[in-house]
């Protein structure tokens, strides 16, 4: 890995930045901003060994592309990326959806093939380079999405990009990538925002006693709106169908409430903390 | 305050003792416990200046008395307090719930209305002695629960109590704190336990993906399920109400992605983050 071109230097790409010059000092790093003030930046801080609004210079040469603009630029980013790339070049990127993203990708990428969709899984509510460090990759699971088209030998590559900084592999389907993520990241996101309005519609007294319990369950709900507006949009049937799932499951709880059942309100509980303990065994 | 009982001294019970011993050095502290293990556990560790299972003992000559037992316990524990309170001491709680559970203390308190409902908002999924700190009052929530028969005196002497160990106090009804809790508090537990009980049934791949968002939002659910089953029980007409109001919200962000409505779901998001801006304004 000689040369990493990172498209978008927010929260993901400087963070990438920051962790491929520690991990991987010998590789020359180059970085594209939509906006001037955004590459000066960049330059400014030296996370980059250059820095421009212009696609073609900074994807010129590069064998790694990683495009970390929010799911609703990517294509538009791409196609100035196109033209510029080599048989050799992966790109890939770090959009929190799949299904629909991929194959756009693909066909734009396609007289090389050079496309592999990643998604690592270390966003969060804060965004832009002021919030990005060297150790935002570091243990995080990095999900890898080849479709039949994905050429191996760049399936391959992605996963070493991963490694370098610290990721944790998982290969899926652009599919089942994107039922898994409605479950792990989108549904949880609508939940808190929906929290949130709940508490907005309540007595201010409900607000006065939103403490630390609240705030954590809520954090992720303080992420970009049009962001989040556009990843919801994207993998909206898989997220409408877990959030239906997860309705019916919030009813069966206010029907053992309205029944006074305790031994199934018991039960289902104990059930949440052995699950949970099974999702993160080292808490 | 020359002498303060501590009944339970779990994490909210051991805390307090921790706390009054900094902020309040000249008070005698004494500290009850059901079981023998604990409260030798409290005398080896010199939380208490007396510690012991026998609450007539403990109770003695106390001005304030804090039960911080589960709220399914409080009763029985104050069943065996009362005919031991002098008319000038403070009986106080720190339950979760307050509606159904404040007339059924001050009745067991009734001789001398020493009884004055309270809810530290500092609680989390954390429990026993090995998580409690001196820290962990301050700054916190803490609302004080008068009815039309509490004695002014004390109200004044719980405000009191809780300020001297950080806490920041709202007065409000045993019904508008039980309202508001179900929101702040009781609500999003169900919210975090449903979204593991989700995440559970869902394909492997749905838990491999739960990363720090998922973590955070379902962090509250890790708390004690025989704790949370009593907490939600005593207070289930309240939840069962908000759940109602939470699957509506919920149900509305499907309807939006069904039909892909982008607009309303980024004015919505829009709205949360600007909500949540309110609630935690120093975040």
């Amino acid at each position: 890995m000689s040369h990493v071109a990172i498209f978008g230097p927010g929260l993901m790409g400087a963070s990438l930045l920051m962790a491929l010059r520690k991990k991987s000092p010998g590789t020359s790093l180059s970085a594209w901003a939509r906006r001037e003030e955004a590459a000066q930046e960049v330059k400014q801080l030296g996370l980059a060994d250059f820095s421009t609004t212009d696609a073609a210079a900074a994807a010129n040469g590069a064998d790694v592309i990683v495009l970390c603009v929010p799911v609703d630029r990517m294509e538009d980013v791409a196609r100035g990326i196109a033209p510029h790339v080599e048989t050799g070049t992966l790109v890939t990127d770090v959009g929190s959806t799949k299904e629909k993203l991929v194959p756009r990708l693909e066909k734009i990428f396609a007289p090389h093939g050079n496309f592999v969709g990643s998604h690592p899984m270390c966003g969060s509510e804060e965004t832009g380079l002021n919030a990005a460090h060297a150790g935002l990759y570091e243990g995080a699971r990095c999900v890898v999405c080849p479709t039949p088209a994905t050429r191996a030998d760049l399936v391959e590559k992605a996963e070493q990009f991963w490694k370098t900084v610290g990721g944790r592999i998982l290969k899926l389907s652009p599919g089942d990538h994107d039922a898994a993520a409605a479950v792990a990241s989108h549904v949880p996101h609508v939940a808190a925002a929906a929290l949130v309005e709940l508490a907005a519609m309540s007595p201010e007294s409900a607000r006065a006693l939103c403490s630390s319990g609240f705030r954590d369950t809520t954090r992720i709900a303080a992420g970009s709106p049009e962001v989040w507006a556009a990843i919801l949009s994207e993998n909206r049937e898989n997220i409408a169908d877990a959030l239906a799932a997860l309705e019916k499951i919030i009813a069966g709880y206010r029907e053992h409430l309205r029944r006074d059942d305790h031994q199934n309100i018991a039960a289902r509980l104990a059930g949440a903390v052995a699950n949970r303990g099974k999702i993160f065994p080292e808490t």
